[in-house]
């Protein structure tokens, strides 16, 4: 093994880290420049990473990294498109459905929405797996078509099928095996480096925290808005930020059928109240960045209107038609509700539900097989799970506590169990907390 | 990338000093086992030891990860040779041609004397290197044989041909290009596990401190010699250390064949101040661990006597020959002074020597041909050079700084260039530091 020759040595760069002193935009271009050809090795790289999990990043350093990611491969061009067009990252939650609400929302407003989505892994899910429980969805979607659909109905989704940021895609899975995921400058460079090659020019990020989510502090996740809102900024991009709770799951459905039933619930006004407030909160900062409203309280006007009117759902179903979906299940959803079998799960005493371990819960889907645990695993898209009772709900002994939807008995009795082991019910009621903690822009 | 599967995973073992835990013996243990044997990639365990670079290592965890790795390959058994074995070993330094003496005197005084060295590289020169300046002088021995003198002349240095503490060398290798060397656990714990494999039921610890050696203060050098002696007590070994100063070079000459003079002339009691000193230091230390005599003064009337009646030089001339070398060049010190170009250096200014950047001397030999760049450098022996005046003497304008052994004009203008720029004359006068700084058991 060789320190490496030339005239920047990794070695050098990964000392300097190491005692505390700051890279230069130089050096880390460089760095990730022979990182991605392949000349600087993994065990390099990894030492490095572990020496910035324990120094950190200064706002210089996290800014020109993220930028040396994004550049790193193909950039989407949305010039095209007129107007401003917005994009929504949400750091990932259970039972997080956000953007098949939030999308055709903000678009029956007007606003050019274009993103790219992954797939879930681990105990969370991924839009585009959800998308492709309605028959005949299409998320393999050419640039150009997804351009022409952005023009023509105002939103698509498609899968990550370019190669964007392919720095950070190599970088992560280092990361990943090596304990050196959880650094505030390191997760947001790579949220940021996959937004800014996506192209977008606003970018309204949906920040988790709470036992669901990667933050499990409510420091963590102001900490990482900031970072990843400085870095938007400094890109020239106009940023938002909404932190939300994750310390149960995010309105009722937990499974991918089940949460597009949920979405299409809340679009018609009949969602959970949770969900449907966090939808409108960041709906009503997506309309004021796209300049479609002058305040939020100007632009939850709108968008209740396009929900109360029918818009919204019109908006969804046209979306949906444009990518190759069945409409007859948008108008029939009780069609997402069709597993093998489908049981209540009693409560054992009575009492409150007063908290969840709700990676858990996001896990009782992952054990019915509606989720990854590796990502070339298949997904059972009509498993899952229904919340009876959330935080601050009575429920008496022998009640149903959420309703379990699967398609194997073993399966089933497992989820049943794992999911009663991760909800507290105590005598005592304890006021959950608000939903939206902070916005930050 | 996997995290890696089965009852232990390395991904939850850096995850777990990463967090500032300890980890057990079990868990130690089997990090070392799986990594030689390939099962652990290298990008786990660099960013393994840069979590240990700065979350450190406690007591236990270090003498489990030295136990690990000294018993990872072949063990040296010197049951056989009688009385207790004593082993020397330096940290490291310019002019470090102490084994030299010291072998052939504590040898001469009857403790049995087994040394395994090594070659130099870096600034650093190496005792095999030094040794093998003497015509005909034989490093490669086997097992059998290193034995078999040791009995019958009491001393034998071999080159370390045996598998010794291989996963020390695999962990060494990968620490050395990921900026994950100093560390005082890991330091202590690579030195200490080849000692442990060597054999030897007492060990002597020469320990630099300053410009030239590895420790660069005397705080770390105390860290490091604690933390050895603490190893080697656990491991039920009779152990002391000597700190001593390295912010000049030791004795006057720097350089493989030029060292060996200065050592035998040592034997003859015409050595250097400092470097008799030392020699006399460590050998009353040895005697006492070898239960040679009672306290370190009677030990030093032991070795003055055998320097002065001629049987330190005896010994090492049985010791050179037993190994095929040629007894004439000892007779003959001379020889070994036999440079193409034998110039002085002179000083630029009137003044004192007042310091050092020991290092760098070291580097002088090196860029005369002298040491190693790489591992596969071939070595000049007769280069190098002899101080004429150490800190704290004077010096005129012109007057010769030291001496200069070349055998490339074009080395010896580099070298020379190098030794000026790195020494420094002064107009007042300072005290150099005591030599022996604190003896430790």
């Amino acid at each position: 093994m060789l320190k490496g020759g030339g005239p920047m040595r990794m070695y050098d760069l990964i000392l300097k880290k190491r005692d505390g002193y700051s890279l230069s935009k130089e050096e880390i271009r460089w760095m990730i420049d022979h990182y991605l050809h392949g000349n600087i090795p993994d065990y390099q790289m990894s030492a490095m990473m572990m020496a910035v999990y324990f120094r950190g990043m200064d706002t210089q350093e996290t800014f020109e990294l993220t930028m040396a990611m994004a550049e790193s491969g193909d950039r989407l061009d949305l010039s095209g498109i007129p107007g401003i067009k917005a994009d929504k990252h949400s750091t990932g939650g259970v039972g997080d459905k956000t953007s098949l609400a939030l999308g055709p929302l903000a678009a029956s407003c007007g606003v050019p929405v274009t993103k790219m989505s992954g797939r879930g892994l681990g105990h969370t899910g991924g839009t585009i797996d959800k998308l492709e429980s309605i028959p005949g969805f299409q998320t393999a979607l050419t640039e150009e078509r997804f351009m022409e659909q952005v023009a023509s109905v105002g939103i698509a989704i498609m899968g990550q099928t370019k190669d964007l940021a392919p720095a950070d895609k190599l970088l992560y899975a280092l990361r990943d095996v090596t304990a050196t995921v959880d650094q505030i400058s390191l997760i947001a460079s790579s949220i940021m480096s996959k937004k800014l090659a996506a192209g977008a020019d606003a970018i309204l990020l949906d920040v988790k925290c709470g036992s669901g989510a990667f933050m499990k502090n409510f420091e963590d996740a102001r900490k990482l808005s900031e970072a990843m809102i400085r870095i938007g900024k400094t890109a020239g991009k106009n940023m938002a930020a909404v932190i939300s709770d994750m310390d149960q799951p995010l309105g009722r459905a937990v499974g991918n059928a089940l949460e597009v039933k949920e979405a299409i619930d809340t679009l018609k006004g009949e969602g959970p109240e949770d969900f449907t407030e966090l939808v409108l909160t960041l709906g009503s900062r997506m309309l004021c960045m796209a300049e479609r409203a002058e305040t939020p309280q100007e632009a939850q006007k709108i968008l209740k209107q396009k929900i109360t009117d029918g818009s919204a759902l019109h908006k969804f179903t046209e979306f949906v038609m444009a990518q190759g979906g069945d409409p007859s299940w948008i108008e029939h959803p009780e069609n997402f509700c069709r597993a093998d079998y489908i049981e209540e799960i009693p409560s054992v005493k009575t009492g409150f539900v007063t908290a969840f371990n709700t990676q858990e819960i996001g896990v009782c889907s992952l054990l019915l097989g509606g989720g990854r645990e590796t990502k070339e695993s298949a997904v059972d898209p009509f498993v899952g799970l229904v919340l009876r009772k959330k935080k601050g709900e009575s429920v008496r002994k022998g009640e149903g506590l959420a309703v379990i939807y699967a398609n194997d008995k073993e399966k089933l009795a497992k989820a049943k169990e794992h999911f009663l082991k991760n909800v507290t019910i105590e005598s005592e009621r304890k006021m959950p907390e608000p939903l939206i903690k902070e916005i930050l822009s």
